[in-house]
């Protein structure tokens, strides 16, 4: 491809890898998508399956040559890396319990990483690939996802900007139905591909629900409010009969300045499918965002009539613009945010081609280890009847 | 008013008095307006204000004769049970700290009462009011306004019918923002006549927030759920300085049958005006209502569409079209809620007035007592860092 | 009842007379609720039904003495017009071509009149209406209760005070399904009293789905915008087999100024309970509202995010917190409007009592006037295949 | 790019061209997008500006060589026509005039053809292509974009079942406001390149707000109610002072069998974004979809109480899976839907590679003819004071 007009070859695509993602997986398609939405990346490289065959058949669904088609993450890193034309990042797309062992043979190998949340299963293994990472100077993206649709970048920028005075309240929950059966009991959750692996301790990490969305929920009412918990009181529950993992989370939360808080994960909500919905309230004005109506947040200063901003609208924060693709009213969604992270990350992964040292603009292993951290708080706080724990994130 | 079809003048309009609701109070109005709506009830007497001139001029403004607008409450009591056509029930709308020497004077004259929640401001009040009610043999109706709606009633049927299967979630809010500024550090809290009173805990009571709006959301998660918590966990905040009551309570709940719930509510949360929701979910199917669209239930069967379900359709339970005026689309707001309560409670009264005893079909002093009871727990919980307390309602 | 503090008996209810309304019918009872809310009017004679034991029957249940249950609105008329205590007003709850005689015997009478939509079954009805009203000094309230909302009236003094700019565009529908099903074929179409009489041009006039709830969306239109079109081109249909009124509107509107608009009725659209609703927009800004969401009114000034209108907001014009009895987030309705209609018009018979002469505070003869003019018109467009008619409103 | 799985190369990416959507363009980008979504197509040739610098760097930026950065149109068909390599299929995402012209070059060259609607300026245009398609055998999409929402598809599928009944009223409209402002007489409208090109009849068409969203709308009615209009009455206005094309329309709509329907697409709709809303009515049920919320169907059964459809939903038909990405509660949105037409036809276009002879799987050359008839019927009917006229489309 001759780009005579870009001589250093910086806007060639980067070269992109998968581990995880072959036929059935419903998070590799989407990083998959992710990653073409805007022409930055281009997938050469794969350990789709740890079985060979349907790695090679996977491979070759999506244009890979079969020479890059891997059946063992191991052998892709030391491969890629010692190919001229080897990928520059990889993305991680595999149950929990393997996203530590892959991260590290990649960033060992001094190969950028995207990795699924949650960063690990354990809150030491994230902080063992925060270190191994600054070490070997690789960059690292977690698709925290939900945190780059254009009108939560808006809703931070106006917190930020003190558009809400000081915050008071965050309410914040995601709520799914998808485990809500007796899958346990009926035997069925073998035959189910998502829930086997996401109810197993042994692949999901010990925490069900709360690893697989409560971290979602959290990460994205500290990346609007820019406050971290600095106490939390939590229930755990497991509704469903037989199950092994949690399934209902409730916590409340305490900020150090004062703040208070609620946090609802369930994945037993009939009728609920894929809802997140966050409120942050401050002395001077309210936000209200709902992934149900990702298109629009709903402002609410005090003593005004609530205003709908929709994303596109001129007068939102420059990041929100930055995050749009198409004007107001051509409703986006999921996948475009999800392709933000993918986007944005791109501009990293160029500043590092480039030698250039900048700030990520995505969330990365930071926002890791402070979910790992909370993670291992509640379940904590959990185990002793909801006492109140100390939330501390290691520097 | 000749009722020659009526020989026992049944029919006859339930002669009512009022304490407070003078001019200028809110929640008197509402409660006049309730009265009239079904024309069950003749206001003929009051004890408007405790300010003789002031009682009589919202007693001329009301049509009631000057001879029966009252400066004293325990005089109206009195006088009225000595008259011939004294009144037969009287409504309490005063602020909270009266409710307990009001309802007395009046239970003691044998005179029906309906009073204004918070029934009292300590259990202890709320348990002798029972007590004397039932040695007196007088009908109490405690107005828990919002389990009135059509779709409230409606909802409570269909729990109760097992359309919900187990409950597993209840999720309840009530969220105000009319106490949000800085009332107290400007000294307008003097000069607003509701805020004065209900941040005042020589006249509200110990609970601020939680008194006010927290009971209703109590008592509206259980009149549903047809659950109540065995224990809670509270942290109750006040963060507008200067305040002496708690705005802002944060409760997790546990049932004993394992069941999970929240209950927020706050009155400090900026760009919501009255706003109460519920959610119940249960193993089979979840249900929704939100008082901004109180003309709507939804109804989430597992694993089928959500329905609408609309005041006045033909479907629902007899309960909801028992408590509905108009067809659906025509629609219905609070004060035909509260004017539920009124007219059931008449039916209630004509029961008494004809020596007949039937159960109650408005909430009363039971319910009075069990919100006293979450009162107290809450406050205990909350002064104990929310410390898990047991809810144990005296029987 | 004793007013010492009003002399002149000024604030003593209105004494009212009904005709029509006996049991079973509909928006009787909604007339009689309106009535009541503010405690204005005290209902004491009526000719409830032609029926002489059902009159009596329905008297008695709403406390009329038997004396003044009448079984012929003529001999109602005239005996009230003798009582040193007869009525002052009727409301007229018949079936519409009853409207034009019942209001004829009671202006001669010299008693004022509230009348149910449409006025009258013909335009030259109605102007004999006005003419007579006129002749006699008889107030007259023409019960078109959706320009009643409190957020109606705000959009109309917002459109008058030029927040919109200039009109552009009016947009009004009116969808109900109620007469969607084949109920004359099937013959259920008789024991559906109100079916019957609204699909049977001799009781309901030669307008079925136009006189019944086109003629609510014509008036709400203009009500809200200020403009009257200058020519319509309609196309009136019947849908259902067998019916003998049109049950389905559409209807081209050009205005003098050069704004458009178009308006739907429709009494056989599927799923559609009650739904009236309004969008004008003009150069500056447009509004929206919906029956459905009655609190609410929808602001969108150009270039700027839209906001939410609440009823009760401060921000509101006065018309709008005259015409509310509930803070913001306690939702009215219907009914409330319908009372607001009753409640004005007390002001204005409280005027004619006083002898003054002041404007009226409600839509009347003139809002009927032009209501039958637009439906003579509509008619006679669409007989011609809708076209293009001349809407003159005779002065 | 290996393929060993795939001998024949059927799974290789298309080769694209792109004509239009140079640096700055909205509707190019967009194309770009959907092509790039599933990884069906690969862009590797364009005449993206007519100016040769422009062309070059536009291409630059999308990774095209230079060699194969046109900047004449007939230049790319004769000589991408010539290579082994060339493309197979080109996208046109011209102003609508060159759309013919531009049309006619690949069609000749034997080039298959995405093109954006309306499909031509006139009605003689859209035949000749439609004649010379058909002679040359090339397979055409026109981007109804909007019909391709898997809702859109499921409601579709859903009429075509007979699940409505008998369609009795259709209501259909598309309201924008960007053009609202006084951009002509301003002068603003040479800064604006979008409003620029589509107010110039030169370059939009006879048709402005008729041809930009009216055809939108008119298909989208069109492909979910199954019918098309026998009769229209259309008035077209042009609001804005100065303005060389309508800006605002309104059509009555009779269809053959009886039903009756209402379009209104304007851009001077002060507060509208871009919102696309339709309605279907039969005789068993009634289905809504809004693009303000396009993951929902509304579905309103008899009788029943309206049901929640979202995306995703196992129940519903085949083609609405087919057409989604995503699970239920993780919105898609505009680009998704435009997406499904470029994956749909890829799909004909490798039929086309294997000289299998399919129905065509997306809208083309009928819908445009089919558009551009319904434009000419409505012009002339505007012209003629919106006298009824026959829609007749060329078979």
């Amino acid at each position: 491809m001759s780009q005579s007009s870009d001589p250093r070859g910086e806007l060639r695509p980067i070269r992109l890898g998968m581990v995880g993602g072959g036929q059935g997986a419903f998070i590799g398609a989407v990083h998959r998508i992710a990653a073409r939405l805007d022409g930055q990346y281009e997938l050469v490289a794969g350990a789709l399956s740890s079985d060979a065959a349907r790695a090679l058949a996977s491979g070759a669904e999506l244009g890979i040559g079969a020479a890059r088609c891997y059946s063992d993450y191991r052998d892709m890193a030391r491969a890629e890396a010692a190919r001229p034309d080897g990928i520059e990042a990889v993305a991680i797309v595999t149950p929990n319990h393997l996203h530590h062992p892959v991260a590290c043979a990649f960033i060992d190998a001094g190969i950028h990483v995207i990795c699924d949340k949650p960063l690990t299963t354990t809150l030491a293994d994230a902080l063992d690939l925060r270190q191994r990472a600054a070490a070997r100077g690789v960059r690292f993206a977690l698709t925290h996802n939900y945190s780059a649709y254009p009108l939560i970048r808006a809703a931070r920028a106006m917190v930020a900007a003190g558009q809400l005075g000081s915050v008071r309240i965050v309410q914040v929950e995601y709520a799914q139905d998808w485990l809500a059966a007796d899958l346990e009991a009926t035997g069925h959750v073998n035959g189910h591909k998502q829930a086997a692996w996401r109810t197993d301790p042994a692949l999901a990490g010990p925490a069900g629900c709360l690893g697989d969305i409560g971290t979602h929920a959290a990460q994205l009412a500290e990346y609007v409010s820019g406050l971290s918990p600095a106490e939390i009181s939590a229930d755990c529950t497991t509704f469903v009969p037989g199950r092994r993992v949690d399934d209902h989370v409730q916590v409340q939360l305490r900020y150090a300045q004062g703040a208070r808080g609620l946090l609802w994960a369930s994945q037993v909500a009939c009728g609920e499918e894929n809802h997140l919905r966050l409120r942050v309230y401050g002395t001077q004005a309210a936000i209200h965002w709902d992934q149900d109506l990702p298109n629009e947040l709903t402002w609410h200063p005090a003593g005004e009539p609530a205003r709908r901003l929709t994303r596109g609208m001129a007068s939102l924060p420059d990041v929100a613009a930055a995050a749009t693709r198409t004007p107001p009213g051509h409703p986006e969604g999921y996948l475009e945010a999800f392709g933000n992270l993918y986007r944005d990350f791109a501009e990293d992964l160029r500043d590092a081609r480039a030698g250039r040292l900048t700030p990520a603009r995505v969330p990365g292993l930071d926002d890791g280890v402070r979910s790992l951290a909370f993670v291992e708080a509640v379940l904590a706080s959990s185990r002793a009847n909801a006492a109140w724990t100390t939330l501390s994130v290691p520097a």
